[in-house]
């Protein structure tokens, strides 16, 4: 089994006859999705999502897959195929068609649906190729096949791509409910013929390779959340994802069991259900929908809000209720359900949406308290199904952190996958698959690129790091202004600080400090403004360590006069 | 049952044979639990905790209750009693103390070792009372009794207090642990004999009260933790809470029985032990323990580390094991087992952590994967037998966030507590028992106080609003100097910005326009230093917003040269 190579080098060109897998996302990190394969010189890509930024992110709004990889060959480009509508598989598109606009686009008719509207917001109009399971494209050297997955959103697929160099099944995010609510399970037979045909690499979701067992069928929520609706006081508030049509199905139905009218709220949600709605995907009962404007008209026990807002954003409709920042004043006959998973890293921002309802009694009804959410991902009991009918020669877990990519290893090797034949990658990993047999080869960059407002790329690590002292520690800045032939002090030195705790009056100790320190280097013909700057910082520096035992940033700005 | 009051206005005096009781912290958060009770214009004080900071408090160390409501009355305090030794209710004992020294500490024999070790650590040495379970103690007019309870840190103590307005009864933190390894169960018959007595008021934990059933007891870890003895292919290292005297037991026993030398790693792991071996609350066997320096003379196999570090704080030992930053070098042939609970808010960082040893192979085991943790507080289950044998006349839920305490309170509801006795108060908020009925009857300032570095309360909320502005956003800072008598800019504008995501060459354009807006203002005779600044902050505000969509700190700074 493969070990981290922190020290990978450039890799050699592709041997003739082979095919080279690059994942720019999605392994080491769960998001931003992107795999670059390349066969004869022409490169197909699968995927191409984002990542949402945590802590370490101060102000991001977006993180991109880097890619510099495939810059200077966007023209190799054959396709992007996109394996579903989520964000972390296809968020980057727009950032990508910035680059290059006509790169086709493959998926199936909700994922395309989805990614156009999302488009049209960039005003972008793609090139698209419409596929759905069962059938096969050929693109450039790639002759891609396609099969239904199971997934909490519809029409999700897998890619088999042949090659020369040989069969490679990409699972995309799956899970196998045996009782799926659209009937559409993911397909195992076809899993078992390419099997049989011979897999030579098996690239599989890992997100749930820790967890023992099997999902819960979706529909197993379907009682929980009629009961709901039957023990809701009055208004009853769903938040769930934009993107779960299956969950807004059931609370849809569960709105016309139980007389109560539905809103949707939120733009995406709105946008996501119209596009659902228009192609069939969502079933929308006669005169059941209101709009926002018709809600006071409505009493509360005739209606249900559906909103986003599930993970706690702090701008969302659903964390204003909890602050009672909304026109929807939350009171003790409300009941809230947050019909979804809770995202690692968002769980502080649920627990406070969770506690600020809480607070003004409503009862809320949430994945911790009640059976509301399954998870989209294969448990472990079920990658073993998966990983026994493919029988693949080689195999790489993706989708993950390392701590699943590990635990997925460990299910392919109980299953028989060779030792050697388990490749763990990270980002920017370079695997060839020459002969049967994949193998690490080195590396390319696949860093994070930050969009932050309307800037992709601008913000760096730099940017971050000084963001991390700002936000931790605030900063002192002091301004002085030297006369140009004198080098004497003329204004200042002021001093400002800005979240460093320390208040303008305990200011006047270190300007007499500074002023003492300017003194001695005029003294000594010290007169560059540089030097100057570093004396003034090492002053601050040692007098905040000294008094407070903080490390604010020091900006020093000296000019001439 | 009582709703929250956001609109509280000043107590009026306590009535004449009542007792005030309001809690300074610990009432809406799990944390800096404090109780203060007053009868007779005397005061004690039950617990005096600290908070950690979340990301909403950046840069911040520790929170403290705002002793201000007691800061006039430090003389009334009879005593301070601490129910036990974690840090959430002993933690800012130390401050208190700095406002009056002798003030009587009061707890049992373990609890105030822990507490007198910390003050050491301050320099200060308290007036201390030692107490044991079954006595007896008398407070000026508040009559004590202790009754041991079962926790996550023995000799942990109840309290109950008689004064003439009644019995109320302070479980501090427990569980019901039946088969404790220590033997010392909680004293469930005394619970009851109190209630047959006549409780008036019940305090009781609520931090699991959402949590349906019973907690499983310490001793079904012991099996598990030997296991992972038995499966360690080399070297084992065991994080937990440096207060946790069972776990480390439980570790030492497995040390013992697997042939294992033990190695206490971290400055507060070593402290705790020290004091619970020489009080004879660890049992260290002979010749077992070795030190840090012997290490590399024994065999990995042979060796057990224990550290602290389980909450992935970034600067412990087992966080820079995890990034390669320590001389242990984390292998494929290392298991490394989180023996503790997953404190909410830590989510991300232990998530790191264990990515980070699993990256380099090492085995982990965690409460994710195996029983390797018991909760220490009790859950719905046993909440509901203390409820069922006190049989209280008012109930107020005590430590727990607002889920936390309405789940409480729904408990007491169930077992018959009277509506109307059922009293939920935030921090701050004043309930008074009189004539055996508890009420809520105004508020107090009970905010937070910022411990940052050497100072207490000088970070603020406005130091903290800047932090996180400046942490999402950076700053842009612009110097100009203006002839104090033309009012011509004479030097600058200077522009420099940190973590905002701009580069130095993009300022050019905002320069020239920052020249324009102070050559229209002095053509207007504008020469007011304050007015200049909002000019220049506003040209440049905008500036950012126009071209970046980013709204980072702008700091115009103009000088009078």
């Amino acid at each position: 089994m493969s070990h981290p190579h922190p020290e990978l080098s450039d890799p050699p060109v592709v041997p003739k006859g082979g095919l080279r897998i690059v994942a720019l996302g999605g392994l080491g990190e769960i998001g931003r999705n992107m795999t670059v394969f390349e066969y004869g010189k022409r490169l197909l890509v699968v995927d191409c999502g984002v990542l949402f930024p945590e802590t370490e992110q101060p102000g991001v709004d977006l993180i991109l897959p880097d890619f510099e990889y495939i810059r200077e060959r966007l023209d190799d480009i054959e396709a992007v195929i996109l394996t579903h509508g989520h964000e972390d598989h296809i968020g980057a598109v727009p950032y990508l068609l910035r680059e290059r606009r006509d790169i086709p686009l493959v998926g199936s008719r909700l994922t395309l649906a989805l990614l156009e509207a999302k488009l049209a917001e960039h005003r972008i109009k793609p090139v698209t190729n419409v596929v759905a399971e069962g059938e096969r494209c050929v693109l450039g050297p790639f002759d891609c096949e396609f099969l239904a997955v199971n997934h909490s959103i519809p029409d999700a697929l897998a890619v088999a791509i042949r090659t020369p160099a040989g069969l490679v099944l990409h699972t995309g995010d799956f899970k196998m409910d045996q009782l799926p609510l659209d009937g559409r399970l993911t397909d195992l037979p076809g899993f078992a013929r390419l099997g049989g045909e011979g897999i030579d690499l098996l690239m599989s979701d890992s997100t749930n390779a820790e967890v023992p067992g099997f999902v819960t069928s979706e529909r197993n929520i379907g009682p929980v959340v009629d009961e709901v609706f039957r023990t809701a006081e009055e208004r009853l508030i769903v938040a769930c994802f934009a993107s779960h049509i299956h969950r807004v199905q059931q609370v849809l139905d569960a709105a016309v069991a139980n007389g109560r009218k539905v809103c949707f709220v939120g733009r995406s949600m709105v946008r996501n259900m119209g596009v659902a709605r228009e192609l069939g995907y969502l079933n929308v009962p006669d005169d059941i929908m209101v709009e926002q404007k018709e809600l006071d008209d409505i009493p509360g026990d005739r209606l249900v809000l559906v909103c986003t807002g599930s993970q706690g954003e702090p701008m969302s409709a659903l964390s204003r209720m909890a602050n009672r920042d909304h026109s929807i004043r939350i009171t003790d006959r409300d009941t809230v359900m947050l019909a979804s998973s809770l995202i690692p890293g968002n769980e502080n921002a649920v627990n406070r949406v969770i506690n600020g309802l809480t607070r003004w009694g409503a009862r809320v009804v949430h994945k911790g308290n009640a059976l509301v959410h399954v998870s989209g991902h294969a448990s472990a009991g079920e990658l073993l199904y998966v990983l026994n009918v493919t029988k693949p020669g080689n195999f790489m877990p993706i989708h993950g952190e390392w701590r699943h990519l590990r635990a997925h290893a460990k299910l392919a090797a109980l299953t028989g996958v060779p030792e050697d034949g388990v490749v763990i990658a990270e980002d920017g990993v370079v695997v060839d698959l020459v002969d049967g047999r994949a193998a690490i080869v080195g590396a390319v960059p696949a860093g994070y690129v930050y969009v932050d407002g309307l800037s992709v790329g601008e913000v760096t690590e730099t940017s971050l790091k000084d963001r991390r002292i700002l936000g931790e520690e605030g900063f002192v800045s002091i301004v002085v202004g030297i006369d140009s032939t004198s080098g004497k002090v003329v204004a200042g030195p002021e001093v400002h600080a800005r979240g460093a705790g320390i208040t303008n009056e305990d200011f006047d100790d270190v300007i007499a400090r500074i002023e003492g320190v300017l003194r001695d280097a005029a003294g000594d013909g010290v007169n560059d403004l540089h030097q100057l700057s570093q004396l003034i910082r090492r002053t601050v520096g040692k007098w905040v360590s000294d008094n407070y035992r903080r490390r604010p940033m020091i900006v020093p700005v000296v000019v001439e006069v």
